[in-house]
C-alpha cells in the first residue's frame, strides 16, 4: 500500500513510522508533479517545502495549533496531509479546490490569503488573543525569503519582539521570490548560509539554543562588551536577535528530523524564535531546480521534456507591453523601469537586459516600488512601475501621496487588470478602476487592443502628469484596428455614432462591446460604441454627446461600486438625461478561480449576456 | 543686529561665523516658541531638530543638494533657514504658509509630504537619478526612530543596502513618534543609546569610519570570525551594517560642530551611510521638554504655562469613541483596541491606562495593525482599529486582502474623516469613502451626532462582520438628537419624509441638511432628510423610497468620485428616475489648509451654499 493512501486527514502522518517518511516524501513529489502538470499550478514552491511542511505537520496537532502559510501558493503539501488530495483533479478549476488557502476548505486553513508578508502579523494576533485566553496552542507562521522584502514583514517582526509568549517563524530560505531576490536582507540572508555551516547546529539545537547565555556571559567578561555583541559568534542570526526574536538555524530544510527538533526547542522558548530554514526550490524535479522562476506557476506541460502543453497563442498585452518598452527607451532616455520581484511577470526581463542601469527590482515591496519612482521622477526621470493590478493595491496610499500630491510624471502599467481566472480571489484586479479613479491628478487608461497599449504607454511617458494604464491578463488581439484615432488627453474614441443604444466601453470591454453591437444589429437594434480610454478624467465631450442617446450602457470589467459607470450615471442624471442606463460591471463581491471565459460568462460580462440585459431594457 | 535676521535665503547660515551658531539656534528656538503659541503647529519635533538643521544646512549647498524630510512636520526650522520665517505669522491659516514642506514655496522643498516613512524611498530614487545622470549632489533624508517603525523604511532600507554611491540617512532619534516608540527596533536603539558614550566616537568620526576594516580584519584572526562579526564590537549599529548600510553614531543631536563632522565623513563613502543623530523632542521649552507629546501639535498656547489657548468645546468625537470604548469593553470581554502610534489622537489612551492588556500599540505600522487585527479575529476577539483616515490609506490592501475577504469582525474607528483643517493636502479625510465602500462585504458607516456614534460603534462590537464608522474632526454636537431610531444593519434613519426635495446626508453632513431643510422652507419648499447611515451597502428601501420625490440630493464630506452620490445616482438612473439630481460633494482635487469652517465654506459644503444650489435646480 503506497504510503500516501495513509493520509487521509489532518494529524494522520503522525501514525507513520519515521522509517515512512522519506517514502511519503517521494511520493508527495510524484503525486506533484503528475497532478500540476495536468492542471497547471504552483509547482517549484511545492516541490521545496515537502519536508518542511511534513516536519510541520508531525509537530503540529490540528486544529488546536494554528499553522499560517505566508501568501500560501505553497500550501499544496499542507492540502495532501490534510485529506484534500482528491480535490488535485480539479485545481484552480471553476467550482474545484483553490491554490491557495480557504477558511472554507478545512480548518486547518486559518486565513484566505494570496498577497504576501501579512503572515507575521496575523501570527501575532493569533498569539495576542492565546494569551489573552490563556491557550497553549502552538502558532506557527511560515514566510519565504522572499516575503520578507516586504515592510508588513519587517513591522511584523518589530512587533513580534515583544511577545512575552512563544511564537515560532519559520523562514522558508529558496534564494527567491518569484525571481531572484534582491536587497540588503537577502544579502545578509546569503551570508549566514555560506558562513555557518548546517552541521554545526544539527547535533543539537537545545543546547545550542540553551548554552548561548553562560557561554555568552563568560565571552563578555573577556572581551569587554556586551553580551548582545556576543550572540553574533554563537548564532548568525543577528539580526533578528537585535529585534529580540531567537534566532535558530540555518537548517537544512530537506532533514524533517533536523526541523523537528527545531522545532521543538523553538516551541520551549517563552517569546518569539525565528528557525531559518534553508530549502530548495523545484526539489526532485529536474526541470522544476534547473529553472525554479518558470515553474514557479506553470500552465498543463509534459514532465518529460518540462514543456508547456499549452499552445502559444497571439501576443498577450504583457508581451506588447514588454515590446513597446524596449522600443521607447530607446527613444526616451529618462524612461526607466521598476518591478516588484516580477521581471517575468510583468514583462521586463529584456528590458532588464538591454538596460540593466535603467532598470530596477525592487523586491516584493510595491510601496517602496512607488515612492522610489517619486523619488526618481523628482531626479527627471520617468518611470514606468509595471505590476498587477492587485498588488498595487499594496501602494494606494503611495501612489496618492508620493505620486499624484506632487503630479509626478510616473506611469503606472497595470497588468492582470480584471479577472485573472485561476489565481482566484486573492488575485482577480477587479477594483483598481475604483481605488484609482478618485485620487486627484491621476490619468487613468485602459488600451481596447495591442497598438492601442503602446501607443497608450507612449502617451504616458512623455506626459508631465501622473498615469496609468490597465490591460488585462491574456491575448491582446487587434479589436477595431481598422480605427486608431491618436491618444489624446481625455478624449475618448468613437468607434460608431450612430444608433439609438451607446455602448461606453472600456479596455477588455470594447471588444466586448463590438460584439454586443452585432447581436443587437441582428435584432434591428443600432448600436453606437465609444472607446471611452481615458476612466479619469472621463471624456466631457463624450458625457455631453452621450446626453442624445436613448440608451447608455457603460461596460468595464471591475466591480460596479466605484466604477466609470457610476460616474456616467451621476453626470447623465445630473443632466436631467431622460433615457435608460444600464452599468455593466461586476457584482461587488469577491470573484471566484476558474477560468476567464468562464467567469465571464457567469458574471454577465459576454456579448450575449449583455446584449441580453439590453434587448430587455 | 539679531542673527536671525541674516537669514534671508537658502544657504545664508553658511555666511556666519562659527561663533554665531549658539545664538542663532537660541533666536530660532524663540522664534518658534513665540510664533506657534499664537499660530498652533508642530512644536516639539521642530525644538529638538534646531542645530541638526543647521548643521545640515551648514553641510548642504541648496538647491544642488537634496534635502528630504520624513514626514515633514520637523520641517519649521528648515523653512526659517530658507527664508521664510515671514511665512510664521500665517502658518497652517488658510491662503498662508503650510505647516508641511510644499514643493510650491520653495526649491529646497522637493516633495510635498505629510504621511511618515517614505523618504528613505525617495532618497533611493534621487541617487539612482544621480547615478543615470552623472551629477556630483548630496541626497540627505532625515527620519525619525518613530517613521522607522514603517515597514516601507524598511523596504527603502533593504533597497538603500544595494546602492554604490553615497546616499546620507539622519536616523533622528528622540525615543518618539508622537507617543513613546515600541517596538524590537525601539528596544534596539534604546541599548545601542545606553551601551555606548558619545564621546567614544565624537573625536573624529573619520578616523573611526575608516579604521574598522583595518581593526576588523586583524581580530578576525584572532578569534576566527568573520569581519562582519567584528564590525558589532566597532561599532554599535549592526542592525544597518547587516543591511549593508555603513553605521555612524550615536552623534549628540544638539552638537552641530558633532554632526557636521559626522556628515562630511558619511559623504566620503561610497554608498549608503546612517549617521545616528539623538535629539531631544521640545528642547529648549521647558514645557514641551516634560511633555513632548502633548507638544507635538498645539492650538495656541500660553508660553509662561504651556496652556492651550483654545477653550474647551463640547465633547469631539474623539471623545465620545474614547468614552465608548471604556463602556464597550466592560461590557464586551472580546473587545481589544489598537493604534498606530496614536494612543492620545485616536483616544484610546484611558482604555490603554484600563484595560492594558486588551490594548495595542503597533507603532507607526498601519498595515500591520490591520493584519493583526485579522490575526486577533481569528482567534476569537474584536479588534477596533481607531486611526485617522488619512492614514488608513496605507492599509487599504490589508483591509480588502486580510480582512473583508476573510469577513473577520474586525471594526475600523475612522477619525478625522472629512476635511481636518490646518494639517491641508496630506492630512484631509476626503477619501475614505471613495476607498472603502467598493471593498466587498465592508459596512460603512457614519454617524449623525455623538449619541449615534457611540449606538453604531456597539452595533459594529457585536457585528461578525467588517465594519467601519468615520467620523469628523470636532466637536460632536447633537444634532437631530430628539429622533434618534435603533440601528439597524443596512438600514438609513428617516428624520423627515414629506417634501418634494429629498435630502440624502451622511455623517457630518446630516446636520447641515437639517439646516439646509430650514433654508429652503423659508422659501417655501419642503425637504425630507435621510440620514444614510450606511454608505455600504446603501440602504436598498431608501433608494427604493427615494424614487418618489422630485428631487434627490445627496451630501457627503469626500471627493465625488467613488462616493455614495454617484452610486445613488447610478441606482435612480438604471430605475428609470425622471426627477432631478444634485450630488453635494468635494470637488476631485486635493483640499489645502484652513480652518474646517473656512474650507466648508469654499468648497461648498456649508448650508447656504447647499440651500442655493438646490434652489437654482
Amino acid at each position: 500500500m503506497r504510503i500516501l493512501e495513509k493520509i487521509n486527514k489532518a494529524n494522520d502522518i503522525r501514525n507513520l513510522r519515521p522509517s515512512e517518511y522519506e517514502a511519503l516524501a517521494d511520493q508527495i513529489r510524484e503525486f506533484l508533479i503528475e497532478h500540476v502538470s495536468r492542471t497547471g499550478g504552483h509547482l517549484a514552491s511545492n516541490l521545496g517545502v515537502v519536508e518542511l511542511t511534513m516536519a510541520l505537520h508531525l509537530f503540529l496537532d490540528f486544529p488546536k495549533d494554528k499553522l499560517i502559510w505566508d501568501v500560501g501558493h505553497q500550501c499544496y503539501v499542507h492540502k495532501i496531509l490534510t485529506g484534500r488530495a482528491d480535490g488535485f483533479e480539479q485545481l484552480r478549476k471553476y467550482g474545484g479546490m483553490s491554490g491557495f488557502p480557504k477558511r472554507r476548505e478545512s480548518n486547518t486553513d486559518l486565513f484566505d490569503s494570496g498577497h504576501s508578508s501579512n503572515s507575521i502579523s496575523e501570527a501575532c494576533g493569533l498569539v495576542r488573543a492565546r494569551e489573552l485566553t490563556g491557550g497553549k496552542e502552538k502558532v506557527v507562521a511560515v514566510i519565504g525569503d522572499g516575503a520578507l522584502t516586504g515592510g508588513l514583514a519587517y513591522e511584523g517582526l518589530n512587533n513580534a519582539g515583544q511577545l512575552k509568549s512563544n511564537l515560532i517563524l519559520v523562514l522558508n530560505d529558496n534564494e527567491m521570490s518569484i525571481a531572484k531576490n534582491v536587497g540588503g536582507m537577502a544579502s545578509y540572508l546569503g551570508k549566514i548560509r555560506t558562513s555557518t555551516r548546517y552541521e554545526d547546529l544539527k547535533d543539537d539545537v537545545t543546547s545550542t539554543l540553551e548554552k548561548i547565555p553562560l557561554v555568552g556571559e563568560k565571552l563578555v567578561r573577556q572581551i569587554r562588551r556586551s553580551k548582545e555583541s556576543l550572540k553574533q559568534f554563537m548564532i548568525p542570526g543577528m539580526f533578528f536577535e537585535q529585534m529580540n526574536i531567537t534566532y535558530v538555524g540555518p537548517i537544512d530544510g530537506h532533514n524533517i528530523g533536523q526541523m523537528y527538533e527545531a522545532f521543538l526547542a523553538a516551541s520551549r522558548k517563552n517569546g518569539p524564535v525565528l528557525v531559518h530554514v534553508i530549502t530548495k526550490k523545484g526539489k526532485g524535479y529536474d526541470c522544476a531546480e534547473h529553472d525554479p522562476g518558470q515553474f514557479h506557476g506553470v500552465d498543463a506541460f509534459d514532465v518529460e521534456t518540462g514543456k508547456s502543453l499549452s499552445e502559444k497563442q497571439g501576443d498577450t498585452y504583457t508581451d506588447v507591453f514588454a515590446a513597446a518598452m524596449n522600443e521607447l527607451a530607446a527613444k526616451y532616455r529618462n524612461l526607466v523601469a521598476i518591478t516588484a520581484a516580477m521581471p517575468d511577470g510583468t514583462g521586463l526581463s529584456e528590458f532588464k537586459t538591454k538596460y540593466p542601469r535603467r532598470f530596477f527590482d525592487v523586491g516584493i515591496a510595491e510601496e517602496h516600488a512607488v515612492s522610489f519612482a517619486a523619488g526618481l521622477a523628482a531626479g527627471g526621470f520617468h518611470p514606468v512601475v509595471a505590476v498587477y493590478s492587485t498588488f498595487l493595491q499594496r501602494a494606494y496610499d503611495q501612489i496618492l501621496h508620493d505620486v499624484c500630491l506632487n503630479r509626478f510624471p510616473v506611469t503606472f502599467a497595470i497588468d492582470r487588470a480584471g479577472i485573472v481566472g485561476s489565481d482566484g480571489e486573492t488575485h482577480q484586479g477587479i477594483f483598481d478602476i475604483s481605488y484609482l479613479t478618485h485620487i486627484p491628478g491621476l490619468l487613468v487608461m485602459a488600451p481596447k487592443n495591442a497598438a492601442e497599449l503602446k501607443e497608450m504607454l507612449e502617451f504616458c511617458v512623455t506626459s508631465a502628469e501622473p498615469t496609468a494604464i490597465r490591460y488585462p491578463r491574456g491575448e491582446a488581439g487587434d479589436a477595431f484596428s481598422q480605427s486608431q484615432a491618436p491618444i489624446r488627453r481625455g478624449e475618448c474614441e468613437w468607434l460608431q455614432r450612430e444608433g439609438e443604444v451607446l455602448l461606453l466601453a472600456a479596455g477588455s470591454m470594447v471588444e466586448v462591446a463590438g460584439k454586443v453591437a452585432q447581436l443587437l444589429g441582428a435584432d434591428g437594434i443600432c448600436a453606437a460604441v465609444a472607446n471611452v480610454r481615458f476612466l479619469a478624467p472621463l471624456d466631457a465631450k463624450m458625457l455631453k454627446e452621450a446626453l442624445s442617446y436613448k440608451t447608455v450602457v457603460t461596460l468595464e470589467e471591475n466591480v460596479a461600486r466605484g466604477g466609470f459607470g457610476e460616474e456616467v450615471a451621476a453626470y447623465l442624471l445630473g443632466q436631467g438625461y431622460r433615457g435608460r442606463f444600464l452599468s455593466v460591471a461586476l457584482p461587488d463581491q469577491f470573484i471566484e478561480h476558474g477560468s476567464q471565459a468562464e467567469l465571464r460568462k457567469v458574471y454577465g460580462l459576454d456579448a450575449e449576456s449583455v446584449a441580453q440585459r439590453i434587448r430587455r431594457l
